[in-house]
């Protein structure tokens, strides 16, 4: 960078028209950018359903500046932040955790400045529209050619807050990552997680998964399955997403409304007897 | 093409997040294109919906590679495909009769090739997200300039498969197409078919609407009207919308609310009495 | 203007697809354009929601051609206008009022002259998809160069008809304006009307909300709050939005959901006991 065309990306909890204002705001500084609106559906304050959008995403995104801003601290003292990636990305959003598992992704963590230097925002920063007034401004001018260390002192960036997946008792405890528009329920663990708890699966094993709480059925059979196509129309299976996590799903239907299973629910998944 | 700026539109079931992550595929590989999401919210696996939207907006777009994933058979052996047609343009997506319709809007389909080449595909393919691992990488080589038959073996696109309004017993039946965002029902049927069953009419003319199974009244009073102001405010009517097919309205209401209709609905309208 | 890449943005109540149908007619007159959908999601016909929308967000736009369609007046005789800023934006839209905050925003009305010159017009006119067939066109036009008298005749824009608070019996009454993503409630009524009603009112005031009509609660406490983080998670708070509107909200939460207000609610703020 700077590109003759820098590339720049958006995902927040906004909706579309506060997300699409972040925009103009960059297009104002950086005319020449190509902003491309990664998500402005993001749950609201749903940092770690964020979090893992972007380490799904950014891989396929170029390298370029991506702000992400899902941020339940808005108007406290949490810092604005801007990371440099191996792969010669920055990040720009608040520092709690949004963006540590996708600068994995891309590299790892090269350098990370607060985004303190008042030239770098807008003349005017309101108490609650960040987004507009301090990340979409820092954003633009990063795109324009900005060195990073410019926008402040450098920080450590604060580590995403995510229960691990448990594997203890022949079973395997998740938690729900997020949910997606078909109703697929993405959860915090992998195919490794499951091999330890169940030891190495074939494609169509029969499992049975379990909802913690109310809600959800008691013991739900579900095939382990390579594709969605595997099982009938309405089935449900465990599959492995494109980016490396089990989910449930349903063939041409809804995982969530079948399991009775929200962003903040946890499954066990065990062999069918 | 290759054009300055090569155009790329995007039309999937997939929700925001995931069909930006093909836009960033396009962008990856193709920096200088102009990508416009036509649409990220299909109804999921409504093929004939897709295709509707794609033959009523395609002719307004500029001539250029259109991306259309509504997929119900991903992760099984349908084809991925590239038609090419008289004006130019080259439509990639599952070989499930989505862009058929459009096609013949666009001069009709040229050459037709599948998506077999592994060059011109992410160096990964998932099994579940064709869209970002087969289309999307497809569609940026083809605006960077390379030519469709460079992409594997010719074909010939398989149909979509829509049932045809009928008009016998001075009645026409139509299924539905789409429902629109404001509720207003577009129905698989033009004003000829109308004329052939009603004979001709005059705006002004007093039909009924007959809807087929439950949840719809038996037998509701709508006016065949050129413009939604024609009728007052809450008022249904029956109107030819902007793509030549008809549709049932209500004056700044919703016509799917107000005569229990749905996209799987089907609708018999006829003089009234 | 023109510039090498103008800038157009496009503000509708159509939905996705519709709007990207006229982004594509714009890119298609004005290939080089940038093109940003700032909504396509305002209420259907909230023509005061679209207009507080639009005097919000363009200031932070690049100036360039704004394009704003919330048109209950299609297909009867309302007129199609362009009006010049005083910073030099181009507004085009239907004449009801949308487009008249935001151009105060900018500089005043220069200029407004009606959309009549059929070559600025796509080809064929529909009765019902103006956006597409008048305003797009015009607005691609104007974004090439073409001065805004060409288009025709000049006219003066029709006021935004929208209630104002009223301040006596120490409270302040005020409507809703729109309802954000994140269920706040905006008002039309500002600090200065607040402190009209109320005296001035330090941060961490006791007030009290009365929604009219059923559905809320009968009187509600709220705090007069400078940030959302200044209450407890949960609570509600009266505060000024980032373009100064005075607006309910709950911390991570939903006002319009807790007051039972939507977007033609009324509600009364006074001092608490």
């Amino acid at each position: 960078m700077p590109a003759a065309r820098p590339f720049v990306s958006l995902t927040t909890d906004f909706g579309a028209a506060y997300t699409a204002i972040c925009a103009g705001v960059v297009y104002s500084i950086a005319p020449a950018a190509t902003v491309l609106v990664l998500s402005d559906e993001v749950t609201p304050y749903a940092v770690a359903e964020g979090a893992m959008l972007l380490r799904q995403a950014l891989p396929y995104l170029p390298p370029g500046v991506h702000v992400g801003i899902v941020d339940p601290g808005v108007g406290t003292p949490r810092l604005p932040l801007a990371i440099e990636t191996g792969r010669g990305d920055l990040l720009v959003g608040p520092d709690n955790g949004l963006f540590v598992p996708a600068a994995e992704e891309l590299g790892g963590v090269v350098r990370a400045h607060i985004l303190e230097d008042r030239s770098y925002r807008l003349p005017s920063v309101s108490a609650t529209f960040h987004g507009r007034d301090v990340f979409s401004p820092a954003a633009a001018h990063l795109a324009l050619g900005v060195d990073v260390a410019e926008l402040g002192p450098p920080a450590v960036p604060l580590p995403l807050d995510v229960a691990p997946p448990e594997t203890g008792g022949r079973a395997l405890t998740a938690a729900v990552l997020y949910v997606d528009r078909f109703g697929s329920v993405i959860l915090n663990a992998g195919p490794g997680d499951l091999a330890e708890a169940l030891g190495d699966l074939e494609y169509g094993a029969a499992l049975v998964a379990r909802v913690h709480g109310t809600g959800g059925p008691a013991a739900e059979p579900v095939v382990f399955a390579e594709t969605f196509g595997s099982v009938a129309v309405g089935d449900p299976l465990l599959w492995v997403d494109s980016s490396g996590h089990l989910g449930l799903a349903v063939n041409q239907g809804s995982a969530a409304a079948r399991f009775g299973l929200g962003r903040d629910g946890t499954v066990t998944i065990g062999l069918a007897d």
